[in-house]
């Protein structure tokens, strides 16, 4: 499999007055993940990578969980300037509550070796590489292309046709 | 135009290390402009509306204004127990930086009477309707189709497709 | 009344799973309101004011309201290099709750014309000048002490000693 | 040492525009590891803690580090229906830039075994327990003290007298 699994720590005040992580914090968590499995493309100090598009579909609603989450992460195309990740946001074990969607979002659970897996939320982002010293997009350097292949994997499965 | 413009305040501290509104962010501006324009689907106590999808396409670069952000809110679709939603994150006047995206995102700007309108950002949202009480969705009342119309635009014009 | 009076706009957000505004965030909120009192003593590009202490203590939950809330700020103190700050973090008008503590803070009640006034919150910080590009603090000039002695007043009113 | 130290990850977003952790965010990190490190005495179910104080002192710039923070909890004081807490929140090894205070703020680092520790602030909370069904303070239990007497220390070291 080629996904990065990354763990990212919850706060409490992640979740909002309905008791459940509110929406906009998955972005963060996975924009948290995104860092920590790209340092290595983000090591050339005058460079970096710009999110221009970022998609999420919410399947399971979810509690803060002292684990935290476990956000896989992976590349589904790499172009010339830029590339695009897909994500699952998910939690090991059992649920903090129901981890069947009550609302009719159908959750997503599949055994983990031992421990239950629960897909709480799906992602993609679309990324363009910047310099910041020349102020404009810049190619993938061959170094990075290596990196980015080596965790290709699957287009995301979304189950809503977004347009 | 029936979309309703909702003024969003930004903080300062929505500001990151590279010195714009973080992404996470904008989700988090049309978040509020969505709770401010439904504020009449929302009467019902025991009811909501839950965010089932949500895209985002960055334009150009924000940084913090103390007028904040104007987010335009309209309605894309109306289904039996669910809408969908686009919005535009705009700001008016003169950006307090360079308002061209330097990094070849391509602002879209455009005369707003004497004040020049920026979009950062387009996104879309598909919410379902959902009743706590009964802890299901369900369908969307007379009331509140009635209002819904009444806020009825174009599809959100993405530039990139997403998938 | 030297105290500047700073409309903050609330987020729904600004909520946690109790159902109240985070006491995180009352912390956010005194930051912009500081940050729109002080944006006169700001203006020198390579300068800028470092929060070195802060202090709050906590009167009256407080929940989402669209009109958001009123942040006073003041001078309580001024020195060389470095001046302290008082604010108060009221609602105008009937609360969207029940504004009595029910956890025995006793909340704050007054008369602001015919609109109620619930001070929420009282806080209390010291400030040093620092100079950005000589890394390193710096004293008060002339035009910034001229503009702290206007907007002056009392020590803050805590209940508690800290200490 | 009765103090018990909670590891808090960091969100590369934590940092503001000036590239350092925003104040607010210590806050958050202190909230975080004090529910981590109260997690039993949380455990009754309608019960709860409330903070009407809180106070924070910052010694040294902090920026994002993949290893997070190391936040020590421990109680300075017991009452009848509340504690105080104190808390140091300090990274681990070399700091990701200087870390002396450049501000003259002045840092705090002693030997921590191989690693150097660097307390970048301290910070110190009331508590008063509450009882959410009954919608009142409460005593603390015979059980709660015991717990709370286990991690009992020192008075937090401020610099600064607050009043």
């Amino acid at each position: 499999m080629p996904a990065v699994t990354v763990p990212v720590a919850m706060r409490w005040s992640d979740m909002d007055a309905y008791g459940h992580v509110n929406n906009t914090e998955f972005f963060r968590y996975t924009e948290q993940a995104r860092i920590e499995a790209l340092a290595l493309v983000k090591a050339r100090p005058d460079t970096g990578t710009l999110v221009v598009r970022h998609e999420v579909e919410y399947l399971v609603p979810l509690e803060y969980r002292s684990d935290g989450v476990q956000v896989d992460v992976w590349i589904t195309r790499i172009g010339g300037a830029g590339f695009d990740l897909g994500y699952e946001v998910a939690t090991l074990g059992p649920a903090s509550g129901d981890d069947e969607a009550a609302d009719g979002r159908g959750g997503d659970t599949e055994d983990a070796g031992e421990r239950r897996r629960t897909v709480h939320a799906r992602s993609a982002s679309t990324m363009v590489m910047y310099s910041f010293s020349a102020a404009a997009p810049r190619r993938i350097s061959p170094e990075e292309r290596e990196f980015l292949e080596g965790m290709t994997g699957p287009e995301v499965r979304f189950r809503r046709s977004g347009r």
